[in-house]
């Protein structure tokens, strides 16, 4: 199975990265999880993505805060799909880090999910890679399945105790 | 090859999602468009989306405006790949479907692109068709190529031109 | 009487949708909860909300956050009256749960009240069903009444206390 | 039938209020129609909300823009449902609207509708009437399942003209 | 002197309020203070301020937070110069209230101050009636002067500690 | 009658300004007009505000836009009360000069109108002076009387064409 | 003198950036202009900066709209001064660009101008060769004098035309 | 060499401003330190920036909350290079300030930088003095390596951590 490469911009994005992480790992899918910022280490991060598809990586998902050039930086320098995390900085709540994610010009498409919406970045790109493997489609659907089974079972419980 | 489904919430959006449907042909990727409201064709939006995979398609791309619902609507009936154009309604610039694209709960992902940013949408589908397809990925990366040709050569008439 | 229908899209909105439950009661208005995702569960949404009217449901209430389609969904199954709370999720303090319940396309109204605003959503949907229930009518005009008592009881203490 | 009430604050207003109008009258719901404004006739409008349900009003629409207190002060003066439109000023979208409208503290709920929303204002007006009106409903069950014919129609063309 | 009413729409704004209680009377102006609500109690807020001049006001004060329509009601009811202030509510920071408050209709002026700017509304009022009062004038000059010495004594201590 | 000092940061402003002088003359009060930069002509803007007391000014209006530092700085060397047009200009729909109008520092107060409010900033400045002057609040009054006037004028055409 | 070097991230932005260009002209300053992409020719960015100081220039200029990341971008690649022109795009009034360009981590400032502020860019370039630069410093000086005499003379053709 | 001036608007500013501090003295770069209002102390800031450039200053920054004009009055008086720190507030998360300082008039720049990026506008002060300064120049390059090493050295652990 083609790799994920999971990269943040700073260290202290992990809190928000590792739910991205832990759902790569619990669908099984290969990850490889990196620490480059756009801004201080341009070299080292534009030099990972451009050999990110001949080694063996199928989707980047970036991850940053404030100005979040990272997700940007990223796919300019491939043409595999690229999801964006914008991560709440200390202002603005992540508008800052939502427009600069999702606001890409013309020509370098980012996938952006929520503010801090790991989980769904990890969601995607398992979706992706799932385009052509029929295993990863049907564990996605399990866990969907699963998911809806919460909720309904939340609904019970609801329904029995606060209906009148 | 798998097919591309591109469904807009009006025919209003058309203007807008025309791009993407003439991206996605000059990538030669076969596509079907359709209009479905998320509210006002809640049914058919779904009946289309459970069988979409059955019937062939790997992504599918999800344009509106306004309380903008469908991406949302879509991504909840199926696990493929779903794309979301928020498209800029009579108000607010389109913030109202950027937000209500991209603000996904955990669980439900859509991979969301630019206000108005249809061609990013098309790109972004072809990216993902093209981790499994050499000749695809080739396009994507000629295309690229091309685009950067291009400012460079408006450079050097910008710099002939301007530079004192 | 007719009922009124309380659904959220998460439980974990209950610390809000809670006070619309005890408004209702308050006044003796019939009320069955429920938790309903338009994303995780989005068939038995619609589902039940095709069938609220024959079930004797008068009014719908649908609190959700963040892309809070929930409201939208439900309106887009039922020509009831549908009442949407959007509620404060980790970002932008609702804004984004505002945008997404209150800007529906024409033809499918969602009667939107504040972020987390639960007591006046169910004050609304006793107002609706008072329409045609002068029992109801009475009471909601002597709930407003007793309102404006506490408030002159307090001007009278603020005035003693702090004039000069 | 119980008759509709609508309110503008000014009558600058009357090109959005227009759809409102024309909707009520689609459906035979009697309207009567008013200018008056929360700050330079605060008299007349309480006066006229005071009286409204012993003068056969069922439902109040209220429409306004920049600081909007309309619905508000309409809110204020009776317990009869009160639906606001935020109307777009010369600045701001209506987003100074929308949130003068739908921020309404606990106690006096006005059920907001779309900037500029006028048709939806005038639909939920009619839901509310209909909730114990069975012809009403089935014209809103009518009303909806042809706008539902038209999309579809419209889906039918495009998936004929776009799809390749 | 004239005297200055100080009307907050909840006592839950009295921590911000007394602010500017505490401003009126350290410079000696007399102060009357009430809890009225634009929305829970219309009658009594429009009764107190249509008397308001002939009672011997100069100037209104008036706080509210969220659809902060108070300063605006009042206004409505008097040609003396209302000060409102926007209080900062559950959400948005005070955004609501500031627009609320501040995009009042041409003919209807509210002279508004910063989100719970409760001491310059005081101190506003001060100036307005220091237009005709040499002594307040007097005091108001003098509360200038020791607010400048008090920063150029924090500038002396920040320079010689900081400095390098 | 004390005088009322109009000053634009810039005489673009002029066409918004021009509404405030209009309404100062149609009241009868003195007027006098000025452009004065915070930015480009600090050292003027100062020294005609430190002696606009001395010089027989009761009031003086502010206009400016984009980083509206003007009324503030005015403010900053005067406790004449300071009225501020917070102007439109080429983005943010003046919400940047709304911003740096209203945000004063405790200790500054700028009495701030809505958006291009230039009439009513004219108002204001008028109620003021009419604190202590019959003639003036006599005026106010009356205008406020054929307001009112006029929107009831409009109700009655409005209500006769469109009721059914 | 070093030479100030003006980068646009499409051609489509020379209308605002022509302004920064007249401006450095009318300094002499010598400039140099260039059109680069953070996006499409990332690779040409980075290597025209990081020679940047090597090649006689003093200043960097970028100009860029939407996810304006083009500033960041070079910032990362020198420690030359690098001013930052946020553009505005077809959206949002340029707030998407100017917070991709101004809410820069720690480490790597831009230097933000207003939105559009091409003008003010050029003239923040002349002030910083000048700190090193009697002449140029001394143009400055005029400059800023001769806007001031505009400014006054429109003060007096003002006054006189407008005052009562 | 040049000095640095760092002027902020009140001593509560302090928390932010002495990371500015700090990274100057960091490089070596001679400080002084002030609190100056622009409103409480009009005067003394005014001085104090025209007689800067004599006093041998190369740059200014100046750091301000809420109606942020402190940077914008500096920069009217001078023509160094001035640096606005745009501080967060008690609302509004720092918009307010941002706006106040950024959107600066034609012919008066602002140097900004991000809301609270004290450590940033130091870090541009030393870039401005570093260009001709060869030794602060190797100070900033080793500055910006030793930033890519620690980046590069939490990569290494983050990669080996968390990979699979």
């Amino acid at each position: 199975m083609k790799k994920v490469a999971v990269i943040m911009g700073s260290d202290s994005d992990l809190p928000v990265v590792e739910k991205a992480i832990d759902t790569l790992k619990s669908f099984g899918v290969p990850t490889e999880v990196h620490v480059f910022s756009a801004h201080r280490t341009p070299v080292e991060a534009a030099e990972f993505t451009r050999a990110a598809r001949d080694n063996g990586f199928g989707v980047i998902i970036a991850a940053a805060g404030m100005a979040a050039h990272l997700a940007g930086a990223i796919a300019a320098n491939t043409t595999l799909p690229v999801i964006g995390i914008p991560c709440k900085g200390p202002n603005f709540d992540g508008m800052d880090a939502l427009l600069s994610t999702v606001q890409m010009p013309s020509g370098i498409p980012v996938a952006t999910v929520a503010v801090n919406g790991a989980k769904n970045a990890a969601l995607l790109a398992c979706q992706i890679l799932a385009v052509e493997d029929k295993d990863l489609q049907e564990k996605l659907d399990n866990d969907r399945k699963s998911s809806a089974d919460t909720v309904l079972s939340k609904d019970r419980t609801v329904t029995a105790k606060y209906s009148s």
